[in-house]
């Protein structure tokens, strides 16, 4: 490519870019989020949230530096991956002018469990105890937490905190912790009829003599990674 | 700062920071974007988005970059401006990893004119019209008026492309251009009630004999670089 280096990029110093993730679950009916210990200064030993410089020689692109800082430093794959909003700033990190594209993630607990074990690296937190964190962190979390919670109000977004088959009673149960209220039965289930993102899973062979177990529904395929909208909100 | 510089930033070489605006106005009833021509090599002489490096001695902050590209490059002064989203990848600028924090910015067509008359080195195209730019600028351009569009759904963000003082069919006719779709009388006004945001302006004097003209209404002083949400969509 230095053959269309034509003019030089700038006169002027060139900003630090890291990519930050704000990485959610749901844990005991609470929104946690996973904080990792730094390993260098500034903030040494300090817990932020994950994150690291963009590799321009491997990263194709801020997404793929998310997805390979998520795996390689917080253990966790395939998440529900978005862009959040960037954080760029003289006064943001004392090592010079920065710029940290945030994303924020969704993870069921239950992959996390089975994924990481006590030897992940992550610790997680509720994120309304979370008073203070090194950087610009507590403001990059706040802007993950409530676009999560204003996108619960219209959208499928949360299906994305549930493990590979639930019920609809447990999902009602995701979105009143996320929207802290209560929600109407019927209501709920017809917006979630709309969205047309979760099917019937087969259910386990009944015991013998038990109840009939609860319907165990499923994210559709076309649903894995995406998130479907309504045109107005559950709450009012 | 050098004192704080405890670990070199990186290893890596360090992605080229831009800031890029869609600079949105409308004209005739149409949504247009203002094209800037390149001054230099990329794409020499081609019409693109206004855009700029982050200077990291001077801008505080990206929103300040964008500020100050708009006003020194673009010859306008205090748009509502927002961020719109970071496109960062190794393939879209030929001089390297680069990274865009794109912006988008409302301005009422009367207040161009006004500003900067003939002499504004900009060029307005209806962006429904613009089928390539450099760069990847058509896809910020995409971003911005998608945002745009399916905000005017459920908040008062088009005020801020009415002159000082309009009527409400005036209005009414602003979001029915955006949304591409005609609108109940009673219920956008009830909608426009409810955000809050504007207020009526003192009437200019009646000439005589002529018929009542239609009440002018004004931006709220506290509306003026805010948006006010809806919690549902005009449109269904």
């Amino acid at each position: 490519m230095a053959d269309s280096k034509t003019s030089p990029p700038t006169a002027y110093e060139q900003p630090i870019v890291t990519v930050d993730i704000v990485l959610l679950t749901l844990k005991e009916n609470e929104l946690c989020a996973a904080l990792l210990q730094r390993p260098r200064p500034p903030h040494l030993g300090e817990w932020t949230l994950p994150g690291g410089f963009v590799h321009t020689d491997t990263d194709e692109d801020a997404l793929a530096a998310a997805t390979r800082i998520l795996k390689t430093k917080a253990g966790v794959e395939s998440p529900y991956l978005e862009q959040l909003q960037t954080f760029a700033s003289r006064h943001r990190d004392s090592r010079g002018w920065s710029v940290s594209i945030a994303h924020y993630a969704l993870v069921p607990h239950q992959t996390l469990s089975a994924e990481g074990g006590d030897a992940s690296p992550l610790k997680w937190r509720a994120v309304d105890s979370i008073r203070s964190l090194p950087f610009d962190h507590r403001d990059i979390l706040r802007a993950a937490v409530d676009r999560v919670r204003s996108k619960t109000d219209y959208s499928s977004l949360p299906v994305h905190l549930m493990p590979p088959t639930f019920t609809l009673s447990e999902l009602q149960k995701v979105y009143e912790t996320l929207l802290d209220t209560e929600l109407d039965k019927r209501s709920f289930r017809r917006r979630i009829e709309e969205l047309d993102v979760v099917e019937p899973a087969p259910n386990p062979p009944a015991t013998r003599g038990a109840h009939r177990p609860a319907q165990m529904y499923r994210l559709k395929r076309k649903a894995s990674n995406a998130v479907a909208t309504a045109d107005r909100n559950l709450t009012r």
